[in-house]
């Protein structure tokens, strides 16, 4: 059985690529590479999955869940500046894509110290920055 | 090709496991076993694959499709209180995820009598109790 | 200026006017008349007017406007029996329109020792049972 | 890493398979073969799966993407009457079902002119008549 | 209190003004004066006010309501083309203004047939062709 | 009749009043006040009433208004940083509230260079930054 579970936050970012020129980074990014940043709201889409708990009838305890959501992505992405404000993307551009590997790396790195082995496993993540496009990243391709 | 049709019904339930007592049920479920009960607008989500029949240019008659999932699931679910009103659910708590399997109980049980074998098949079901969360269960893991 | 803010809750209800009698309730109310009750995800949105105060260029204190929801509306109906846990719908059929009127009714009475005179005012209150119905009460109507 | 990316065209239909007679065709489609045809708002999902390029940090050119859906499928579906405007339909019933198989066999003869070898890949293209019912077509099922 | 029911219906159209000629046509509705047509999901909205009925709770008879709209709007549109086969649109181009001013003068004229002098009135009809765009006539401005 | 319109661009921008202090500015906006900004996707909905026009059976020319919308309102604003590039918060604190009422003044004072005379009319401008709030600004408000 899957669960799949939305998260929202809001943020400003610049896609730019550190090592690369002025003129070779507005040409990848166009619009997007404006120096002074632009902004959306993010959805996040979590997907575990997991046997059905005999005992609660549950697959995953929503307020773990919620809990490791929240102190992994949440706290550090919302209401950021991502270029700025979070580590991982001081050297690396922050697209769609990029962010949710980021948020795959942060999940699973932490899932073992909230979620017990033979639990729930996190499957995959798809993160929208609009209502048109969804990037999704499996969690078995993400160290 | 896969087809994935939506149908929507409003139930209460109460979550509560009846072989624990009041404290543990409090404690497991929080707000969902308050005592009177609570309710929601469910929609579900059929998804069913099979070959496109060339004669029709369809993957399912949804005369069929729809008659079958009216008379198992909403006819039965709507406008009910789930815990008093559904057999499955008097020895099993009403989560979603046991809701669910009972959705692909019903509708498997049910498909040889409407569907040819060589058909469409059911391939998963996907509950929501409200916007934030989906739980999907796969046709192949429920007998 | 005008802003609508929008806030969600889940509850079940039985539509069943305690001054009739059993058959008439049920031609009244049909299914929603079910012994068992039934629920709903019910989705309230609240219309304050107001000038935008040139301070903070804000028409309304959020933090203000949420507690008095969360308070008076969510805590009391969320998660809950509308006919056995909320006093006004004891001797009241809580249909939406009732609804509707009980949440403006509650604003209102505490909206003073919220927000000053020459501050915001509350508009109206839409309530939606289903992503099909929305019922509209104006604050003006209501004591 | 999969990105899903979502257009919209509006478009006239009528389900009338040319091999069969008036009586065989109503007996199937019912209103749906109303002779002076109807009409939808589509949505397309079309579903890419490939590596991150590590220099832009993104999965496909959606440029590209665009360029090739529009000129392919919304340029000459949206608008149109699928029937008497798409040649492909002349001998073929434009059931959703076959309308998702054109979309994908557009695209497929296309990628290669627009998509390196070793670039993104064309996995599956949903599409929606209504918000209720949502067709997928995996790309590896058409030739 | 005013309360809005949404309704859908598909139907086919082309945008074309009988008394002029091809090419102010062409010039007039561009894509959408297509001679074979196209097509759209329509949604409308009607809103109806009135007090809320003592005896019932209610503002209105929701059966009596969609019986009505069902016979004077949704079976006469739904899955149809309407310049051939709605009287009203064989002298009028059917945009989604001059569709909103039929719809009301539909439900006006038969309103008094359906609900009591001193009941619930028709105040106005929204109409939208596409999530984009939404057209309200007022009841009062249509006889 | 009225016609509702909606277009969208994304932003980020920070809440910062340049008359106050760094403190007083943090207890106003909260983590709205994060030095490096955030972003949103913005969602405007453009409400213009009028008679239908005979000729046409249309309210409004949908591609007059599209262009005065994109020149004055999705260029200068869309992937923009607000408080940077957009000459009006350069003193004035980027809220909903003040970006609505600057997106009324824009569009009224270049509404006569498009629309002439007893043509259609600037009602009002609604303003989301997510989905939960919406800032209405009648356009009779604004000079």
């Amino acid at each position: 059985m899957r669960l799949t579970r939305k998260y929202r936050f809001s943020a400003s970012h610049r896609l730019h690529a550190p090592q690369f020129g002025e003129a070779e980074n507005r040409a990848l990014y166009g619009k997007c590479n404006n120096p002074f940043g632009h902004g959306h709201n993010y959805e996040i889409a979590v997907t575990v999955g997991g046997p059905v708990e005999e005992r609660s009838g549950r697959v995953v305890d929503l307020a773990l869940l919620d809990g490791l959501v929240r102190r992994e992505v949440i706290e550090p992405f919302d209401h950021r500046n991502l270029n700025e404000e979070v580590e991982a993307f001081r050297a690396l551009v922050p697209t769609s894509e990029n962010l949710g590997r980021e948020v795959v790396r942060r999940l699973k790195q932490n899932w073992r110290a909230v979620f017990p082995a033979g639990g729930p496993r996190l499957e995959c993540v798809a993160i929208a920055e609009t209502g048109r496009n969804a990037f999704e990243v499996s969690a078995y391709e993400i160290e």
